[in-house]
């Protein structure tokens, strides 16, 4: 019984870590960095506009990175694409953000999770996501290329310092 | 002699409004949006460089923009220009961002300059920074072209519907 209980509760587990509500904070979590059409991104690259990523971390995760230099469980980073254009305003070059997200991804670190962290992509008005399948490549990039525990910490330039001195960043 | 006093007060107050601190917290504040190589800010294009540029508002002045479509006294914006790169890790396309801060500017309200607004620019390791010259280019910009109180809400994407339905972009 007591082994059933517990498959029980594993399966509950489990079968939370698969849908995940909208981080409707995020922009004011702790902004990591900003990026520019870079292609690691494939799915917005390809559909030849001009995309800015905006990278946050939920407070209380970033600042125990700070303390340890990586991520406690239940983490989440938010990845928010919007339109880069030229035009707008007095801006003569170069490129500024506009309107609403185009899209906004998160990676949540969960224990529960094969591999220990799930994908969820939310489109337009979505308020609920369903995890990412663990064949799509968001997980086998990040695993094979993610400078500290699967996460692109080699592109956050306040946290690549914390984790070099922590040690933790391969 | 109550007037003197004033006057004394008005003349420390003033002193007071030429220096400030490096905003040492400033990259736990809210960000308010990310540009590269936008021309608006000469000084740093000028170098040949890629630049991005990140803004971020002292938390407690961001939400009362929420709540009023405009700035209180003592709010500091900043602006952090990090050089861009192509290159880094498994990057192959676009721009991330790189190092250590190339310059951090900070646009700060305060009722006793002339204006009502002061920019404050950081260099390097600088712990405390002069007041930028009233005839500085980025005072008569931001006064002709700001959306909202002088300041480029133009350009960050959370905020401009806030101004709108306030009433407070022009």
């Amino acid at each position: 019984m007591k082994r059933l209980a517990a498959l029980a509760l594993l399966l509950t587990a489990s079968a939370q870590a698969q849908e995940l509500d909208f981080p409707a904070g995020y922009r004011e979590w702790i902004h990591l960095t900003t990026g520019i059409d870079m292609s690691y991104n494939p799915t917005f690259f390809r559909l030849g506009h001009h995309m800015f990523d905006n990278v946050y971390a939920e407070p209380s995760a970033y600042r125990e990175f700070l303390k340890t230099g990586t991520w406690p469980d239940k983490t989440q980073l938010v990845l928010e694409v919007r339109m880069g254009t030229t035009e707008g305003s007095i801006n003569k070059a170069g490129m500024l953000q506009t309107g609403e997200p185009m899209g906004v991804e998160v990676h949540m670190k969960d224990a529960t999770l094969p591999g220990g962290w799930g994908f969820f992509g939310f489109d337009g008005q979505d308020k609920r996501a369903t995890i990412m399948p663990q064949d799509a490549e968001c997980y086998a990039c990040h695993r094979k290329d993610g400078a500290v525990d699967t996460t692109f910490v080699q592109f956050y330039p306040t946290l690549l310092p914390v984790a070099r001195a922590k040690g933790t960043a391969r």
